[in-house]
């Protein structure tokens, strides 16, 4: 038996580690946002394209031109299926640049989407993406001021792929660099619908739900959270790999430790039912109008209060506590007193759900 | 028989017509920047998304951000095969992306890129399309400073797309709208050599060729072409629906006529030839190093020398002029003293050539 420090010295080294990507085909892992993707940016992309802006591996870069302090952040869409309870994937285009954007600081200006669309394609179709794209833009401010299509034969896609990308300008300097032992971490609302919502919705399970994803802008909650707490250190939607990848991200990037309490993450019924039923934790699952704040610890009551006072943040909860020890790493406290390591998410265990 | 006025009178009328989009599915001809492209945009995207900044129809949108003054420009790159004579994906979705900046009076600062791979795909060829897009962006003077990896399953996609969004800096006011009766119309290179590569890539023909893709960062050329001839009115690029394509766009949007001289228009030897055999005319085919000029004809000797002395401008030539009538029309006059009407692109005889 290998005890805890032993689990935890070998999660150390490994980080240390210089990234190389061994594999020598893509697979679906390297797309979903955890352990997989992390190594074939740092390996791959990072390499090649190093620069200071780039380096941070944030949700977009922060840029300066001319006088103007500016975010952009770019971001393909390619859900299946496209049309889903609560949304399509038109108006999750639309959110999710909007909501990189809002939760670098930045306040969003415009977007640019482009489409690659298969051959045979229902115009139909790409009409209601549209019509869900223009009412998502309208809803965040943003104009979509440029654009791209090309169509690809049939067998070479599958209906419709979108990439957005937003530009915005920066109003509050927020960066993981702020972080620090002490601070708390809360969540702007139960976790996990917008992955659990699309895995239900391709129907190859015989599980039945009431739900809906939560994908939503996020640009007006974010935008009072800031304005009511301006201490607030640093913000992070939580997609791809759920909030447990999102934590591992700050307790990395940071050096500090997350201590979770596991009890206090909000999880609606029917979504901790499906994902009990998936075999999947929803920690892992993603999201698509929840974010991550973290706050000094005095300001944690007062954010609590803002973000529920708003329609996007109704079920905000404090989830977790900076600690200086173990740095880089995620602890889960069970309700049972046990603990246990957070890790980023390996594998993929819902593909294409953004 | 119709007379050649009948027919410029339903050409005309066509075109004042209010675009709807008849086709129930979407075709390749929708994604070969032609007639179909336009209808596409028109009656769908520009209807949804309707803004100052994209009913301009340009490569990208000019945009104002606190003090700055940007252009942001989108485009996906869906070349098959991915790696041809002359480039490969990575260094044209670099190249593609920092010439609609520049045709745009824009100093390119920034590229974001958003990769859809397919599961299975050869990590080494990953790296080999980010290597070359690494060297493309150092040879263009920007950072690739964000982006974005989603996996799609097998049968999905086409091994790798590249959506790269541009930012930069306006330095020059260029605009259709300054197009004027009188005016040159300069094209920097021989035509139509991207095109014809990539489809005698694909190995689908039996034709032997000692062709190169022309993909070429354009920036420098453009910079020197904009200090030494500011009177420059107008720069496009010719990608998708090639120069023909380009020229119907300046005489659509500044309501005159161009007139091609066709003899005058460079093209290679072997680009012709391998034209003549494909049965496609040069002036519809992509290039991806060339861009068209329209400049006061009293400037044109003086650009036609700038260009002429840059290395991506060996092949420059005064290909057009622009005319009061018939507005909206481009018509070409063969060696033998002949006239014909060249249209926009219809159809998409080089589907995937970007």
């Amino acid at each position: 038996m290998i005890t805890e420090e032993q689990v935890l010295e070998r999660i150390r080294r490994a980080r240390e580690r210089r990234p190389r990507l061994r594999d020598e085909r893509i697979t679906l892992a390297h797309g979903a946002g955890g352990k997989a993707t992390q190594s074939l940016i740092e390996s791959t992309f990072l390499e090649a394209f190093r620069n200071p802006a780039l380096e941070r591996l944030a949700d977009g870069a922060v840029l300066e031109a001319d006088e103007a302090r500016l975010v952009l952040t770019t971001d393909g869409y390619v859900v299946s299926p496209l049309f889903f309870p609560g949304g399509d994937i038109g108006d999750l285009a639309v959110n999710g640049t909007v909501n990189d954007l809002a939760v670098m600081g930045a306040r969003p200006l415009y977007l640019s989407a482009a489409f690659i669309l298969e051959e045979g394609f229902p115009t139909d179709d790409l009409r209601r993406i549209v019509t869900s794209m223009a009412e998502a833009a309208a809803a965040a401010g943003v104009d979509i001021v440029t654009g791209d299509t090309k169509v690809v034969g049939r067998g070479k896609a599958d209906g419709c792929y979108i990439t957005t990308t937003g530009v915005g300008v920066v109003r509050h300097a927020l960066s993981v660099d702020r972080v620090e032992p002490g601070d708390a971490v809360l969540v702007s609302g139960p976790i996990a619908e917008h992955g659990v919502t699309v895995m239900l919705a391709r129907g190859e399970l015989d599980i039945e739900a009431d739900l809906t994803s939560d994908t939503a802008p996020l640009h007006d909650i974010v935008a009072a959270l800031l304005e009511a707490v301006p201490q607030t250190r640093m913000l992070r939607d939580a997609t791809r790999g759920g909030v447990a990848t999102v934590l591992n991200e700050i307790a990395k990037a940071s050096g500090t430790a997350v201590v979770v309490d596991e009890s206090a993450v909000p999880v609606r019924p029917q979504v901790g039912g499906a994902c009990e039923l998936l075999g999947i934790d929803p920690l892992y699952v993603a999201c698509e109008g929840r974010f991550l704040a973290v706050v000094p610890a005095e300001c944690a009551e007062a954010a609590l209060d803002v973000l529920r006072s708003h329609p996007l943040g109704a079920g905000a909860a404090r989830i977790a506590t900076v600690q200086d020890d173990p740095p880089g790493l995620v602890l889960g406290r069970t309700a049972f007193g046990g603990t246990r390591v957070i890790d980023t998410l390996v594998g993929d265990p819902l593909p294409r759900i953004c």
